[in-house]
């Protein structure tokens, strides 16, 4: 049996990955009622605002379902609490130390997985003792590694040397890609871009119809002295460009993004002065769907994948 | 039956890069005789090297073979006419415009083939006339497409929108990558680092047990105001490094680059002061083989993948 849907007790190994601003309750138990993992995206939560998520979350859903939790969030002891208190049997940790955390989550009967982009913390989080780790590509939106290792080397080599279940992530958007991640290594797929533009993602419609017709080479990733993050190429963007040609600051760099810009863009739908975070694969993206309609496209072309075997 | 193997009448569609200061005769023709097509690299070749090469190659094999022929070279023409002169039947272009040489070296019974990091060249090497084109992604060595896009995303992209067979690059340098990348829109493959690394590539011994040594994270690419390259971060990349630091003009760029530091590093093995480049897969790489020993590998990883389907 797959070990993802062993892992959590779901029907299908695709995980939708806990987007800030994207992943609210509608989302996640939309995914996790298709049969794959939906994550709540705690990082742009308030904590009382997770709380009522997970509420709303457990009542739309009588199947697993999770939150991503970013380590560095502020409010972090609060977060664990209300995870704990509201007994949400799935934590996906990122951005931060796996042995931070790992221990206290997993005393509480919570299933821990740890995100990475490079062998080097795949290592350590199993150590930590996680249960599973995504490994995240350069090809993925929003935050990312400093060793831009892509999908397409970063899963084979992770897959070499750990023993624990292996998510793949960055770049997934169609069946295809999923077999091509398995082939690669990957006992499952986290995917964010192609749930960020469905009905149900919490996003703003202006941001899901962007994420529709942009292209490849429309997203970059930037913004690597303060944490490299890949966004779409729009005027927030130029002003970054303009800022760098100018020879910027880390400080003036930070003063330059401010606060709030991702709810800007992606939660109140202004393509221009806000950062717009999406992933590559948002080039194979051309029309929003509802969480049924991607799902029964992504087993409809990895079903075809698996038939059609490539000629050698 | 495969459309790579057809188009070039080889046995395997397996095509080894032709790539500067690495891809002599020696390499090329193993590589054919192995069943796959070696493609020599001119862009490190004065004319009658060129030619020099082309003769030998013809002697060491009786199967097909080609040049790759950077479009940029200096002395194109003597180029051209010596793979016209020397009935070379295939060549792959790159760096460059694919109008201005193809109907040239179709006129003369060619098969053309262009290289290309992007969808938008993709269709314009397609409208050329090419015959097949090869998409490679960010994570390959040497010169490399300011767009950044991965091989993962790439290849789909360029697939859903290109008649012409497809062959993809960047990355790949173990069978089941091979098979990832035909279950991603492929036809074909070209690899790169894994055959620099063979025993009868022209690369000095230093920079092959470089290549075996390195792992994930430790090439980057870099001098993207001249020409995108992906390389080892070696002491003169942190020279490099330095330079941009002190906001280094794209005049000082060019001088401190130089003249000669590939050669200087891949073929003379100043693995300190010379550039090597080499692509993200080299984290896969952790010995020297030979090309029959690299074909056997490939072929047996490519088989077990096949046969052990990923279960979802």
């Amino acid at each position: 049996m797959n070990k993802i849907r062993k892992l959590f007790g779901i029907k299908l190994p695709i995980i939708q990955g806990g987007m800030v601003w994207n992943s609210g309750w509608q989302l996640v138990s939309a995914v996790s009622n298709n049969g794959g993992l939906g994550l709540l995206g705690s990082g742009s939560m308030y904590p009382e605002v997770l709380k009522e998520h997970i509420q709303k979350c457990k009542k739309a859903t009588s199947m697993p379902f999770g939150v991503n939790l970013p380590l560095l969030y502020p409010d972090i002891d609060k977060h664990i609490q209300t995870i704990v208190d509201e007994k949400v049997p799935i934590v996906f940790t990122s951005a931060g130390n796996p042995k931070t955390y790992t221990s206290e989550l997993k005393k509480h009967g919570i299933i821990v997985v740890h995100v990475v982009s490079s062998l080097k913390f795949a290592l350590k989080s199993q150590e930590a003792g996680v249960d599973a780790v995504v490994a995240e590509g350069f090809e993925a939106g929003g935050h990312n590694g400093r060793e831009e290792t892509t999908t397409f080397c970063l899963i084979p080599n992770v897959k070499k040397h750990i023993k624990i279940p292996l998510i793949a992530a960055g770049g997934i958007s169609t069946g295809q890609q999923i077999l091509a991640a398995q082939i690669l290594g990957a006992d499952g797929v986290q995917i964010g871009s192609r749930f960020a533009a469905t009905a149900e993602s919490s996003a703003h419609q202006a941001f899901k119809e962007k994420i529709a017709l942009i292209q490849e080479g429309d997203t970059v990733l930037t913004l690597k002295e303060l944490a490299p993050t890949r966004l779409i190429k729009n005027p927030f963007f130029q002003e970054l460009e303009q800022a760098y040609a100018n020879g910027v600051s880390k400080e003036d760099l930070q003063n330059l993004l401010g606060k709030g810009r991702a709810k800007k863009g992606m939660f109140e739908g202004d393509l221009d002065e806000g950062e717009l975070e999406i992933g590559q694969s948002s080039a194979l993206i051309d029309s929003i769907l509802t969480v049924k309609e991607v799902f029964d496209l992504l087993l409809k072309e990895y079903k075809e994948a698996k038939e059609n075997m490539p000629v050698f």
